[in-house]
Parts: C-alpha cells; structure tokens; sequence
C-alpha cells in the first residue's frame, strides 16, 4: 500500500470512528487542541524559527516573496494568541451536523428525517500560513470531517509540528488522532488525488493554475476558486458618489484578493460624466486604467488621462491583482451582465444603479456567486456575511457558492425508521394504505 | 466551432437569457409543451413505431433485451397519457428558486440575501425509454435550468420528435426554443464532456460503466450513482417477522432496481434461529444464497440448503441484479457497519433490530444516503419519499445525496444590496460602525 493510500485510508477509518462518537466530544478536542497549542508555544516558535531561518536566503536570492515570508512568520505580536482564539471560536459555532431539512411520516408508523451529516474526508491544500493548519483542524473538527491538510513547504517544520500537537491532543479525546493529518510533499498530493475510494472533497485554496492542475487530476469533487475577475458596472442612473467610493474601495482597498475588482463596465450614457471623476479618484490612488477607445477620450485634458492607456482584449480576461484595471463603455445593463457572465470568474460583481428594473436584471441575470448592488465588492467574505467563519470561496455551481461556512462542509443523509409491529414493506403502501406524506417536527435528529 | 460546443453554447444562451424571464413563464411552457405533445400524438406514435420496427430485429438476433424492447414502446396503454400527465404534475410543484435560505442585515441600509438559483446547463445522459425526454425536459424547465439531453440510441425517432416538438412549443413563450435540446449520437457526449466552460452538471442515468466512464472523462461535477449494492442486516434482536417481511420484499420485489438488496449480514447470535426462517423465505421465491460458511451450516436439513452454497469474496461487491444474494454472519452491529461501508455502494441499508442502541449506531455510523431501520430497502424513492418527483439517486457525497427532487437543480447566489446614501463600503464598518448581522425576514427574495 502506498504511502498515500494509508494515509487516505486512516483518514477514513478516523471518520468512520468518529461517527459513532457523541458530537459533543468535538468541542472537548477543540479545547484540547487549544491548551497542548498553549503549551508547546515555544516549541512552536522554535519550528516556526527553522522555517524562517531556511526561507531568508530564498528571499534574498529572489527566489521567494517579502509577502509570503511575512505570512510565514508566527512570532509576531498578537499571531499566536489569535491563532488560538480562533479555535475557541470555531468551538463556540451552531453544529452544522445533526440538523433536519425535511421530515414526514410516509404512514402512521413510518418516520423519514433528512438530516445533515459531515461530508467525510477533506483533502486540503493550501499557501505556506502555518495558522491555516490550526484553522482548518478547527473547522474538520467542528463539522465531524476528518482531514488530510498539505499546507506550503517553506512551512513544512512548523505545520508538521501542529500536526502532530493537534494528533496528541486528539489521542487525548474519543476522536481518533489521525482524524488530522498533514503531507508535507508535493508529489503526495498527485497520488492522495488518486484516492477517490477514501476522499470526498478537495479544497485548493491558492492561485488558478494550483486550482485548474487539482480538477485535471481528480475524479473527487474539487470547492473552491481559480481565481477572481470580478467587475463594477456604472448604469446610466449611477449617483456619482456612490460610484467613486465604490469603485475605488472594490479596487485598491486589498489588491491581492479574489473580491478586488479588474474591470470597469460603464454605461455609455455616463461616459462623459460620472466616468471622468471615478477616473481621476482611481488615477489619483495610481491605478493604470487600460480603456476602450470610448472610455479613452473621455479623459482627454483630464489628470485621469496620464494613467489612461488603450486596452487589449486579454485585459478584460485578466487578474491583475494589482494597479491596474480594464475599463470597457457598453451600450445597457444587459450588455454588462453579458460581457461579465463571458469573461468575469463568477465570483462578485457590484452595479452602482438608482434603478429597480437594472437591480432586478442584476440580481437575476447575472451568474456570480455574489450579486452587490450599490455596495463593494469587498464585502463578499464569510465573516462579513456573519456565516461566523469561512472555508474559503466557491465559484462552483453545485454544493456551495460564495462565502462558505461550515454549513459548505455538510451534507446529509436520510434517515427512515418503522415502529410498525411487523416492520415496514412497501407493499403495505403500494397495495393498502398508501403515503400519507404528513410533515413532522424537525427540531430534533432521530439518533 | 465544433458541433458540441455550438450545442453547449447555444444552451449556456438559451439559460442566460431565461434567467430574465419571470419564473411564471415556466409554467405557461410546460403546459404548451404539453398541448403541443397532445395534439401530435398521431407523429410521436409513428416515430415511435419507426424506433420499434428498427429494435425488433435485434431482438429477434439477440442484440437487444426483451426488457429494453418494451420500455422502448410508447404505444402501450395508458403510456402516453401519463407522460402528459407527468408535465402537468411537474407544473404543479412549488418552485424551488427564489427561496431565500440566509438574510441577515449587514449594517442598517445593507441586506444580504441568499436566494435559490438554477444550476444552469445540465447534461443527462439517459437509457432508451423516450418519455424520459418530457419528463427531463419538464424537470428543467420547472427548475430553470437548460438542459442537454441524451438517449439510448434505440429511442432516437421518438427522441428527435420529441423533442422538435418542445422546441416548438417553447418558442412560442418567452423561453428561448434551445433550452432543452436533444443531441443523437454517442460520438457527442465525449465532446460535449469537454465543454466545462459552459455545462455545470453532468447526470448519467444507467449501469455502473457509464458512469464510471463519464467520471473519467470530465471536469464537470456528476451527480449520480454508479451501482446499488445495498444490504439489509439481522441484528441480535431482530424480529423474525420482520425480519422476513424485509430481507424477501428488499430482494425480490424488483430485482433490477438500484435500491434492490444484495446482501444479508446475520448477527452471530441469529444464525441458527431467524436466519434459517428467513433464507427458506428467501428460497421459496427462488433466490440463490450464497454463503459464508456459518451461514451455510445453519441451513443443513433444510428446504432452503438446495439453493444455498458457498460463497466467494467477490460476491459481497457484486450488484447481482437478479434471484441471487450474498450472505455472511457478522459479530456485532459494528462490523455490520464495517462490512457495508467497505463493500455496499453506499446507497440504501437497512437494519432489522429491536435495539435503540443498535439504531443509533446505524443512523449515525453508516456512511449510507439511506440509513433504513425496520424498514425495506426499496423505500428509497423520491415518490416514495414525497419529494414529488425525482431526478435521480446520488451516491456523491456534495450537492445532493439520496433521492433527488427538484432541490437538487438548484444552487444559490448572494444579493447584497445597500440603500445607503452614498452606497456601501467595508470601511463605513471595518474604520466606523462594524456589522450587525441581525437576522431579516425570509419570506420573499428582494428581486
């Protein structure tokens, strides 16, 4: 058996062994996890330390980003003591599992409850933040799914060394301890994609070609986004104000995230007018504006033009993740939602409008995870939304989409149960009584 | 452009434009689709012959089921009117999009909505019987997805027809006639497996090879399931009447059914006392046992050891489809759960028990859509379920699982609208107010 199959393997037997076990013990290995991650601070730090010290040269070199190395490093002020506090606040989430959706009673003596369960095992792959290995265990732990978690290698010696707290203090508990397990090779990852027999659900979070290379090499449900092109759209009602602030927020407030906006739609009829001042509120923040030729000329004589360049058709397909964005004139709402549904990644979009009938077509027309309406981009984000904590964001179609909370992490099972004396057949349906189909109360599970 | 992906396109088109399209125009073209399938009931009936005259050589050579032969005839009694009446009922069904499932205000002028959507573009891949055809057609337009669809090629006048004649009928509403097109040729579903830019969901609808190709073949999520090994097990406290009542009807009352039993776990402690009730039961309806070897001893001297003989290990992951079913004893209500989560398809299990204990552990511990206590295996039906109707059954563990109704069509976005006076950035809460998150009424989408 290969090294990935066991470990695939494990996870499974963990989950299976888990289920069994009363969903409040989950909580009890969340606060386990909290203290022996309490205790082995400094151990931590000191693996956190060789983490560092082994990037350094790699960024002198120019090999590695200032960027990740700073998000490597879990010995600044407040990190450790947050990455704690987060576990206790995933503990402190509704339990996603257990829930009824539906529930009737086929006949007198025939129960049928819908109830939700945890997926099973997660295979999670992600940046080198060595807090997401504790984030992630939280959230796996939380909703009863076991996980396998690949976290980046230049964090190899602090991830192994939380794995192997959180699997100690899992021991600890009634959860198995390799409910919880970390990779830390690349090549593992290839053949744990193999493992369809033993891993429901794969989470990439990292960048487009992380994400297209995963669903090309797995028949197991891949969540999560490639990327994120998202676009704000200036009707022809749009109030001036509420266009500057929010195009300008949606586009510089965080450049590198998957809710910055990279396109520019504007309604031919405010091309002269609202256009030029969110053109200069842009320029003056030193975004280049890559523009048609009718978004182009109308900056002419205007600070904006000085940052104004024609754009390319490759522009409007673009994340540029950072200063730049392309601006395109189109001729009615309609326009928009079709130029955004072709080339946006699905994930939000905002329209500044005063208009019902465009807010309608918007909300309705436009196929993105999120819809925004005189709002930010910015917004689209799990603890924004209030879901209390995020997984990540799913620009898919199926399962979950947008923001995802633990909610995303579930699916159910159905549960049918006779207290007939003689038991249950559908023969005493089909050629008796029939289904009565009556509704039951759903507030509490079965078992 | 290839044939498929003009197909492929045309559908993503054909559902864009439909999303702008009040969800009441479904209804208004299901009964158009169902006038125009009644006034050419003369057409269907020819082509239908043309499909029959063609198959009956085939029969006659062998290359053909009898079985296939008949689900082929759209002739027979009553056959007709009940595809037009399955429109209607379809018609009737509460509309599963524009539910809104989360509402919460982020601030005073800014509420988040999450509203139930259509998928979008659905593949499904379906065997010979042509009235498959409407009722898919009637599902998806219900629903608000486009759909592809795909027969046995056996069916393909009536298909053609068919589906010429709900084309028709839907360019005469607001939808536009290429939301439901029907491709002809087996060469076309690798193709069109390819078009993930413009497909969301691929449903096959047949044997085990087909969907295990289909996985293979595609980027698409899939939502079906592949086989139906599902098992009923006799705890130490089972009932025998029950007992009989369930392990006869889970096996014999329709042996090709994907929700038919394949196996029999018997608790050690009732090998030699319900098991040997319930195999004579099971022999008298001419099933063959195949046996472990306690199981086999227990029946020596008795009627039903003439159809009882050993077992092999394959035969715990056959889908036997017909008069046979493997038998084994177990230990204990665990390695029953053991046994099928290793080997049954994770379908529909059942448990025959008087224990609570034994219950719980079956609800909870078996990784199963349809957990089943006292109860028969051939429950597992969206019709049964009162769904009021069904798509298919999953086995996935995301999306949907179990008897699929018209909820498992659709997704959800997130609306998020600000009526603030200069709209909504995240720094009006993340420098000033933060976020209230209070909850808002659910009763009506905001568009």
């Amino acid at each position: 058996m290969s090294n990935a199959e066991t470990i695939a393997k494990n996870a499974r037997q963990a989950f299976e062994a888990s289920q069994l076990v009363p969903a409040s013990e989950r909580d009890t290995a969340l606060s386990a996890i909290r203290e022996a991650l309490s205790e082995r601070r400094a151990d931590v730090l000191a693996a956190n330390k060789a983490d560092m010290d082994a990037a350094r040269p790699l960024v002198e070199a120019g090999k590695l980003s200032a960027s990740l190395f700073s998000r490597l490093d879990l010995s600044k002020p407040g990190k450790y003591d947050a990455m704690l506090q987060g576990i206790t606040d995933v503990a402190a989430l509704p339990l996603p599992t257990g829930v009824v959706t539906f529930a009737k009673a086929l006949g007198p003596e025939l129960a049928l409850h819908r109830v939700t369960c945890p997926v099973g095992v997660l295979l999670v792959i992600f940046e080198a933040r060595p807090e997401v290995v504790v984030n992630i265990a939280a959230l796996a732990i939380k909703s009863g799914n076991a996980a396998i978690l690949k976290g980046g290698k230049e964090s190899v010696h602090t991830a192994t060394l939380l794995s192997s707290i959180i699997a100690d203090a899992l021991a600890r508990t009634q959860i198995p301890g390799t409910f919880v397990q970390t990779v830390s090779t690349r090549s593992e990852i290839a053949a744990l994609l193999a493992q369809d027999r033993y891993i429901d659900l794969v989470m990439p979070r990292g960048g487009n070609e992380l994400v297209s290379s995963i669903k090309n090499q797995t028949r197991i449900p891949v969540m999560g986004h490639a990327d994120g092109i998202c676009a704000v759209y200036l009707d022809a009602s749009a109030d001036e104000a509420k266009a500057v602030r929010i195009a300008v927020e949606s586009k510089i407030d965080y450049m590198a995230a998957c809710n910055a906006a990279e396109t520019l739609l504007v309604h031919d009829s405010v091309v002269d007018t609202v256009w030029p001042k969110v053109a200069d509120a842009l320029a003056a923040a030193d975004v280049s504006l890559r523009c048609d030729a009718r978004t182009l000329s109308a900056l002419a004589g205007r600070p904006a033009s000085a940052r104004a360049q024609p754009s390319s058709e490759a522009d409007y397909d673009t994340e540029f993740l950072g200063p730049e964005i392309a601006v395109r004139a189109v001729p009615s709402t309609a326009a928009a939602i079709q130029h955004i549904n072709a080339h946006s990644s699905h994930h939000t979009d905002a329209i500044v409008t005063e208009d019902e009938g465009s807010m309608s077509a918007w909300a309705r027309g436009l196929d993105s995870a999120n819809c925004f309406i005189n709002a930010s981009t910015r917004f689209a984000d799990g603890t924004r939304y209030g879901l209390g904590t995020e997984v990540g964001i799913s620009t898919g179609k199926t399962h979950a989409r947008g923001p995802v909370g633990l909610d995303g992490l579930v699916i159910y099972k159905y549960v049918l149960r006779s207290t007939k004396g003689d038991g249950s057949v559908i023969a005493d349906h089909e050629k008796g009584q029939g289904y009565t189909h009556t509704d039951l109360p759903r507030d509490k599970a079965p078992f």
